[in-house]
């Protein structure tokens, strides 16, 4: 990144609010030289925050004041409506001035997504948004979307995730010509319910890398860069993976807890535990995109550490600086032979 | 079990057939010297594999001809239609003539159930069968359903699932009064597809001990003893968890073989490893049961080995001494205020 770029943060957002954001932020901003953050939130909290971290005074820092915080358990469409002056509103209002060319938040996702979709709009062609993220598989990693955003979709939905999918991966990912897979419960032709059947064919019809149906446990071996499903089902299988990845943690501690011969083993095994783990570290891949809407959103975890945050800051200051949405306007019109809109 | 039992076993399905099933029949029989168990298919083949494994001239194990062998991939429609004479075929007649109390098969899972649906037909009550199987978690293990058999279901399909599934745990699970979740992208009431939401309804208003949503990720924390979803949505996350458990296997074995020390180190840790491997061992929960049927049909994974081709003999040894099917039939009789029909 050399331009310079602001971006907003929902400082007051997630599960720890401005001592993570403000720490996560201060050292983006020393790893860009370029790079300008809007904290909105609480003046004060924020102040304390960038005093207590030894952040004040830095010219790539500007508090951008918001007086009311959306709870992690707020309705969506109470959040919308009651909660104009929010530090997440905000920082998605200085995504639509045009101020910030992204927002990052770790707050409730079901907010973001209302609020973003209601101040930003989604691109045309696009009737709903969908939330994509980064997960680790054998010999690199994927994308999958959708992770929730959408229950039900039909086969048009999940093939404009497939357009806005593979051009994020084109953009920012590993792939010039992303594999673009369907999840399914086989790989066969006959498999799958109708919407699925159809987005397939949609897909072999276009001009996209359509490399057919994916089985869940296939997408671990990297056989597609992108993979496509509803909401419902991508927020099972990403939850399902971070259960039984958890479970198996679990289950190892236990192991080499059991008696002083496994405590020693432990010490012995280590460096490669610690190995393990870095490879699997969530942190890693935090940082999920709110594809289609007219605006870069980011929603990182809400557990998130400093850490964790900055990742997804890296995520928004990446997609800011290839201007996603653009780009998939672009694809759109190509695929569909419009002008381009925005 | 004390009384007398005759299984069918599909001796000629799976990816291994009679060298696999012959063995795992011999096994069971010694474990169960009440046990009777039907090896159907060629009988040539059977011999051999018989006088292999010294298992010649066993009053519990008896040859059963069957000329033909459904494909592993082979469509459903047709081994139904053209493979009269089939080993699966044939063991599923057995169980419909009285022969046997249950049938177990190692073959085409979607060919196993379109045949036993058409040969045994479904409990009255009963729209569709549905996969069920038990999956480990934290300090416990949880019974799933529906796991592939139907893509696309009503609420009531789904209170179905539950009050099948909760009749199973009861019989041969280890909770008496099971604790139903529905899988579903949130613990909030206000989540989920409509189906989801309709079938909460059916479970609260029901006598059933229904617990509410379960996120995928919490299913591996024993929150529940039986979680019911859609068909697609049990296989994704089912195929998930395998996917990503197989992904951190090969990232351990990766580490541990990097370099002199960590090779040193994978020795010294070996017994934990291989406890570890044992307590996720995919054998131990071979043996997902077709529920639902007027008659108990087990699916073995068709990569079984010997031992997990044992272990669903196992399932079916329990289902059959239970009489899951009229225990089902029974209950639906109670919930519905009908008399019993089987």
């Amino acid at each position: 990144m050399t331009a310079q770029l602001t971006l907003a943060i929902d400082a007051m957002g997630g599960d720890f609010g401005p001592s993570v954001t403000v720490p996560a932020a201060m050292a983006a901003v020393r790893r860009h030289p370029s790079l300008r953050l809007l904290l909105v939130g609480d003046p004060a909290a924020l102040e304390q925050a960038l005093n207590a971290h030894g952040g004040s005074g830095s010219e790539q820092l500007i508090i951008e004041p918001a007086t009311e915080v959306v709870g992690m358990d707020e309705l969506p469409s109470q959040a919308l409506r009651y909660k104009k002056d929010s530090s997440m509103r905000v920082a998605i209002d200085r995504v639509k001035s045009g101020d910030a060319a992204a927002c990052v938040s770790a707050g409730n996702t079901g907010a973001l997504m209302a609020t973003a979709r209601y101040v930003l709009k989604t691109l045309p062609g696009i009737d709903r948004p969908a939330i994509c993220t980064t997960i680790p598989c054998l010999d690199g990693q994927f994308r999958m979307l959708d992770l929730g955003a959408n229950v039900d979709c039909t086969a048009e939905h999940l093939f404009q995730f497939a357009v806005m999918g593979s051009v994020l991966v084109e953009a920012v990912g590993d792939a010039a010509r992303p594999r673009i897979g369907l999840l399914n419960l086989g790989e066969e032709e006959i498999k799958g319910n109708d919407q699925v059947k159809q987005a397939a064919q949609l897909l072999q019809d276009s001009s996209l890398e359509y490399v057919g149906y994916v089985e869940a446990d296939r997408m671990f071996r990297n056989v597609a860069d992108l993979v496509v499903c509803d909401g419902f089902t991508g927020n099972v299988a990403l939850k399902s993976s971070e259960g039984v990845a958890a479970m198996i943690s679990q289950f190892l501690r236990e192991e080499f807890q059991r008696n002083l011969l496994t405590r020693a083993a432990a010490l012995v095994a280590l460096p490669v535990l610690k190995a393990l783990r870095r490879r699997l570290d969530p942190r890693r891949y935090n940082g999920a995109s709110l594809l289609g809407l007219r605006g870069v959103v980011i929603k990182s975890h809400g557990g998130a550490d400093q850490v964790a945050f900055e990742e997804a800051i890296e995520t928004g200051v990446k997609e800011a600086a290839e201007n996603i949405p653009s780009r998939i306007d672009a694809r759109l019109g190509e695929l569909f032979q419009r002008g381009a809109v925005e």
